[in-house]
Order: C-alpha cells, then sequence, then structure tokens
C-alpha cells in the first residue's frame, strides 16, 4: 500500500495504448509487500511502456482484503509445524474484486477469465514458450506467496497456473513476480524498440546469441576477431550463425532437440559431431 | 548512483555480523540502472538482515566507471546489427576498485578472489545447490547486463560464473541479480528465523513440499483433511511425507534420481510405480 501502482479495483478501466497499438496488457500483482516493486517498474523500458499505455502493471497490498484490524494474511498450519500459510480468504477476495467477479464455491468451476498466476517453487518452469502466451492475454493476475506457501485451497480452486522461475527458495514470491511481470512485458508490441527485435533473442530462434565485440578493438591486449571489423557482411552474418551454434552445443546441447536450424547450420552440426566421434574412436 | 545502497569502493569496510554469526556476506551488485534496486531489498527478511549485519549489499552505478562526460557504458556491436553491447572498460574498472586488485592484461590469469557472477540468459542455471555454494562464500560481485550483452572480454577474462535464471530473456540483468542476493542472502545463518528453517526448503531434502493448509477448516465448502485436524501427529507427520513424495512424483519426477527418500517412502514409491505399471499391463 502507499505506492503508485496501488490502485483500486473500482478504478480499474484497462489504459488505451496509444499508436494504434491496441490495448494494455493489464497485471494486476497482489502482495503482502507493495513497498518490493518502488524502483523494478519505475525505469528504462518498462517506465516507458507503462507512460505509454503499452502495459498496465497494479500492485495491489493483499491486506486491504484481510478481515481484521490486524490486517492478518497468514495464520498457523493444520497440523503443527512451525510456518505460517496465506490465508484463503483475503486472496480469493481479492482476485474476485480485481476481476468483477461473483464469489466461487465448492463444486463450482473456476470462474477466472484469464491467468491466476501463483508464484511458488512448486510450479511449472516459467519459460520463453510461457512468457509468450502470457503476452498474449489482456489481463494477468499474479499471486505472490510468503511464509511457507499458499493454502491448497487456493491451488486447487482459485489459480489456474503454478509458475516457478527456478529449482531455489526465494523470501517470498514478489522478485519471481517481478521476472514475469518483466519478461512478459517485454514481448508486448512496441515496449522493446524496433518490431520484431524480439524474434532474434535467444530462445526465439531456439539457439544461444553468438558472441559480441565493441570497442575498443585491442583492450589491454585482447583484441576483437578480425573478421568482425572487416566489413563483409556475409563473412560476419555466417559467424555468427556458426558462434551461435557452437555454443549452443558446447552449453545447452538440449536445446539443439528444437532448434530451428537452417541447412548450412546442420551441416556444421553433423561435421563437429563426426569429428568429435571420430576423435573418440581414436582415443586411447 | 542516488540510492542509499551505493558506497564507494573507498568506504568498502565489511560488516561485521551481530551475535557472534561472523562476517556478513557482501554483495557488489553493479548495474546502469540503480534506482531499480529501491525497494526489493528495503522490506522484510532482507532489511532485517542489512540491519542485523549479516548481509551487506551495495549497489553501484557503473557509469561511475565511465570515461567520458556522457557516462557511456554501451557502444555500437562490431560487425554491425542494431543492438549495444556493454564496453568492456568500465565493467574490468569496476571490478578492479571493488576488489582491490590491479588491472589484468592479456595473457595473465584472472585474478577475482571471490565469484564474479554475470548474468545471462547463456549462463549456468541458478538453482539450489548453486546458491548454497555462493552463500558460503564471503563476498560476490553481480553484473547486470542491458542491451545485447557484454563484450565477450568480460565474459572470457573478467566473470567467474555465467549464471541464468531461465530459458527467457529480460529487459536486463537487474531482476536476475535480484533474485541471486535474495536466493542466497536468506541462506546466510541468521537471516531466516529459526536455525535449520532452510534446511526443510522444497529442493533442500530434495522433495516438493506436501501441501498446507490453514484456518477456516471449512472455506466456501472446500475442507481442510480430517487428518490434519485430529492431532495425531504422528499420522500427520506420515501424511506430510507422503505427500510431498507424491507431488514430486506427479511433478517433478525429475527429482527422484536425486532426492534422500526414507525407507518408508521408497516403500511408498515401489508400490505406487508397480500399481502403474500394472495399471498400464491391463489397459487396452
Amino acid at each position: 500500500m502507499g505506492d503508485e501502482y496501488t490502485a483500486p479495483a473500482s478504478s480499474a478501466k484497462p489504459a488505451q495504448a496509444s499508436g494504434g497499438k491496441g490495448v494494455a496488457l493489464r497485471i494486476d500483482i497482489l502482495t503482502v509487500l507493495p513497498e518490493m516493486f518502488v524502483g523494478p517498474f519505475d525505469v528504462s523500458i518498462l517506465r516507458r511502456a507503462r507512460d505509454a499505455g503499452l502495459v498496465d502493471i497494479r500492485v495491489h497490498d493483499l491486506r486491504d482484503w484481510a478481515h481484521d484490524r490486524h490486517r492478518t494474511t497468514d495464520d498457523y498450519a493444520y497440523g503443527g509445524g512451525g510456518g505460517m500459510v496465506m490465508k484463503p480468504e483475503p486472496v480469493f477476495e481479492a482476485v474476485e474484486a480485481l476481476l468483477d467477479l461473483p464469489p466461487t464455491h465448492a463444486s463450482e468451476p473456476r470462474r477466472a477469465p484469464c491467468p491466476v498466476l501463483m508464484m511458488t517453487p512448486q510450479g511449472r518452469r516459467f519459460d520463453d514458450a510461457m512468457a509468450r502466451s502470457l503476452a498474449a492475454e489482456s489481463r494477468l493476475v499474479i499471486l505472490c506467496g510468503h511464509y511457507e506457501g499458499f493454502d491448497e485451497r487456493i491451488r486447487e480452486h482459485l489459480a489456474t497456473h503454478e509458475v516457478s522461475v527456478g529449482d531455489f527458495v526465494m523470501t517470498g514470491g514478489e522478485i519471481p513476480a517481478m521476472v514475469v511481470t518483466d519478461a512478459v512485458a517485454r514481448l508486448r508490441p512496441g515496449v522493446v524498440g524496433l518490431e520484431g527485435a524480439t524474434q532474434t533473442d535467444s530462445f526465439a530462434t531456439g539457439l544461444l546469441e553468438h558472441p559480441h565485440f565493441t570497442r575498443p578493438a585491442d583492450f589491454r591486449g585482447w583484441t576483437v576477431p578480425e573478421l568482425l571489423t572487416g566489413g563483409n557482411h556475409g563473412a560476419v552474418d555466417r559467424w555468427r550463425r556458426q558462434e551461435a551454434l557452437r555454443r549452443t552445443l558446447e552449453r545447452r546441447p538440449d536445446l539443439l532437440e528444437t532448434a530451428r536450424l537452417d541447412a548450412e547450420q546442420r551441416a556444421w552440426l553433423d561435421t563437429w559431431l563426426a569429428e568429435a566421434s571420430g576423435a573418440g574412436d581414436t582415443m586411447p
């Protein structure tokens, strides 16, 4: 509460994007620590995207939906153990208020008309494909957990996606929610400068990126590959496609199973693999 | 620059941890967007850990090490293409200043006495094991990239670890740096309440966590499992160990290869797998 993104649900009118780019993606984030979001969305690309009406990011204090004057959103776990668990009522009621839904009860289907993401290390791992799928929505709701996690009924009957940013544990779901918000928002049309700029990302082609060099050409004796300074654009392009393939083979061979390779890349790969297996044959 | 974490390297005296817990972990973050870090480390667990001297997080503006009055830290890519590349000089000089090292030149070995992490989607995936290994250090330096990425000489001759938080692309390395800082800091002794609290995390045991329930026992018709409200602690413990195993089998069977199972869990797993393969035999 008290940060500039927090807006009551009643004022929730989607911002119109300028320049004919259509309606903004609206992302509602529910958290008990809204202060954490001061800063991360307030500079650079996301700041400009928000100012241009391309994304509409709203951070809400879950405590606004608590039922008691202490604004309690967590409680002891049934069955004992030290940890606290996020209570179901404030989370259900907040999501229903933000999405203008009537309360759901047992035996009724989930009602959410858009993805309701629950950030948890137990979820499906967030990746480029999930980011692109979420970027095609017009609204997202993101639930940030704390303590031992969410009451199971939130997982079963409210969340539509359980999302993990990796096999590690954090102090809460806020930074993971920033990860998802940033990665999804940058895929919306117009957010990252040139149209199509996100089509050449790592992962979009299925390969890691080639090495990059900038001035000085000689830095403390480490020099830039001559080919890159020579002005032969065909040779530069060929080197980049080869290095992207080489780097992927060395670091992430798993990506090659689904990468889109051109005929020349396929031939390079076959040659390298044949060389490697030939070398294997002659090793003692 | 301009945020409260930024401190000149000359004042870089590691904070002493209180309560006999030893020296703080110091984390220096280099970024062109220090404003992004206002908020995320300023509340809750990390705020208290910093106040108690358990972690010493310093965010530095890379532009302070730029060479020109425009404070340039990026430049055009050799070989053409639209993207900008992070220049080597400011990054090398900043790391050398922070770690009090003389400049390294070609043919000299890397000098960094502590991990220098470069955040990049091309890196090794950050996970619980890496977090625990980094939490055992006394200092870390984290480099946040922007634009098309870092000049290759930073990767080859300065960074000691290339770290990715997943197979997706973000607007910059700042939020990934927050992920690493948070996940590592919380593993330092004393940061997360009780001693040993982080030993029962997801991943620490090798299994996902069991479901959690809190009050009300009946929420809109969805009820808490009776066993959890019955007061039989042995039965609750058994249910939790079984549900943790079941959830891991359903969602992340890959984790079972390295999970530490007790004899009872091993027997459950064998039974389930036999049932599943038996069911498979009788399916058409």
